[in-house]
């Protein structure tokens, strides 16, 4: 199977798990039901999904197992669009392609649509019949870690803080680290927590590897922004200028982001070294993350 | 111990749990930690907390181990209150008798705030060390049911699109039971949880107890705000007329409104009868219900 099949092979796999697992359009409330699947079932990239079943694979693990960890990060991840979008945040109208949740239904809807998705992120981890309870339950401490307020949100708080002020690169990785980065790294770790003889060496050398194509996806999100074309991307390109939020072409310069975006890409790749081809996707992910148009 | 003393060491003992697992103030990012501690340890009834305490009591359990769902089921509430409070929401000003989160801090740090600490309160429960790991997820499981869509939240989105409509008292109450009755009851069956032994005969009577001051607490609210003291309320009063939200009073008449919360609080305290002396924490709360003045 090539890897590109693969990957799209992975995708739709987590499509039809969130489909499964989001409550049915018709369920009492409707619309907020219905809002909650607007707000995922989108075209979105599904990395941290496909990372979950790559940094299983890595460990020797596949099948429906490693559904459980694709959907709650995925979860964790839309409902983290949707309050970002909001008019108090970033304020943006379009999202995938597509109006934002706030502009196809309304404000208070999209607040309570990315609160719900939350929920329903710990509570698919909580209801899933494996892996065994007292692993379950540090997926979940390790999702939440990442998602909170010293990760994900967090890193939300370090952005907004940002807006306007001249970081230097040290802070604005660190804002990368948090806003993203945590979130990248659970979802590898979530996967490989899946093998039941994850041991500590692997999972460090996994969590090296998701460490750099975290930031090296934030510094291409960075570049995509500046140089990239509104109608692939499905957003529109320049919104962190015009937001004067820092990145890194504005901070060290395009053709330096660039570079920085490959050094990434190869310590990604030496990280996973004593792995055989049972980690080739979470390679070619990692190629994928820095040669990515949109 | 009197009911009222031990009403007040259960308010102690939830607040003392929350400053330990609340993130320190000069945590990084400390503005984004500051403003969760501010938004959880004001001065609340904490009436959630006491029903896990009260729960689990019910069924002989006390200890350190209650002080987790007590904590988790606080933090949900909060979380709540901070996102209700917003200006796309509720907008108001005052909660428990000092600015709400987004205007001592600002709008995009309350929504940041929410969504920690709803993570925060999964984390908690994904983190402790007891009860068993299988009865743990279970915890999480009922919370995030009780707390998501289908929850909660899911009472909000009613609350929202019934502002100036017409509801009947069916509507009105399968509102309050999604938005304040789902969560009330998760508090006592958390609580009950932590018994190894908690049968499904002792689970069913206690539920039946909680659903009935779920909604009496709710009848008793709307109550308030009609005929509350603002002074004592710690909220300005009459603000579900002003946004022409449906209330009870309004609904069935003042009187009548007051008869239906004391039928409530019958039907709960004969839920109980099968119960000994340990169950006269949740007896007093059941009073404590419909003849509080805030």
């Amino acid at each position: 199977m090539t890897l590109e099949r693969r990957l799209q092979q992975s995708q739709g796999r987590v499509q039809a798990a969130l489909e499964r697992l989001l409550p049915a359009p018709t369920l009492h409330p409707a619309r907020l039901h219905e809002a909650m699947r607007y707000a995922v079932l989108g075209d979105g990239k599904r990395l941290r999904p496909l990372l979950v079943y790559a940094g299983g694979e890595a460990l020797g693990v596949d099948g429906p197992v490693l559904n459980t960890p694709a959907c709650a990060v995925e979860l964790i991840h839309a409902y983290s669009l949707v309050h970002d979008d909001l008019p108090a945040m970033d304020d943006d109208d379009l999202r995938r392609g597509r109006p934002t949740v706030h502009r196809a239904y309304d404000e208070p809807t999209a607040i309570l649509v990315g609160d719900a998705l939350q929920t329903l992120a710990f509570r698919t981890l909580a209801h899933a019949s494996e892996p065994a309870p007292a692993r379950r339950l540090q997926m979940i401490d390790e999702l939440a870690l990442a998602a909170g307020s010293r990760g994900m949100v967090g890193g939300q708080a370090l952005d907004l803080a940002a807006v306007g002020r001249e970081l230097n690169a040290a802070e604005l990785e660190d804002m990368h680290i948090h806003k993203t980065g945590a979130l990248i790294r659970a979802s590898v770790r979530l996967g490989a927590l899946c093998a039941p003889g994850a041991d500590a060496t692997a999972l460090e050398r996994l969590d090296r590897y998701a460490k750099c194509i975290g930031l090296a996806f934030q510094v291409q999100d960075d570049i995509l922004d500046v140089a990239g074309d509104a109608s692939v991307l499905g957003k529109e390109s320049g919104a962190d200028a015009r937001h004067h939020k820092p990145t890194y072409p504005a901070l060290i310069g395009l053709a330096e982001a660039r570079d920085f975006a490959r050094e990434l890409r190869d310590s990604a790749l030496a990280a996973l070294e004593r792995f055989g081809p049972e980690a080739d996707t979470l390679r070619a992910l990692a190629e994928y993350v820095v040669e990515r148009d949109h």
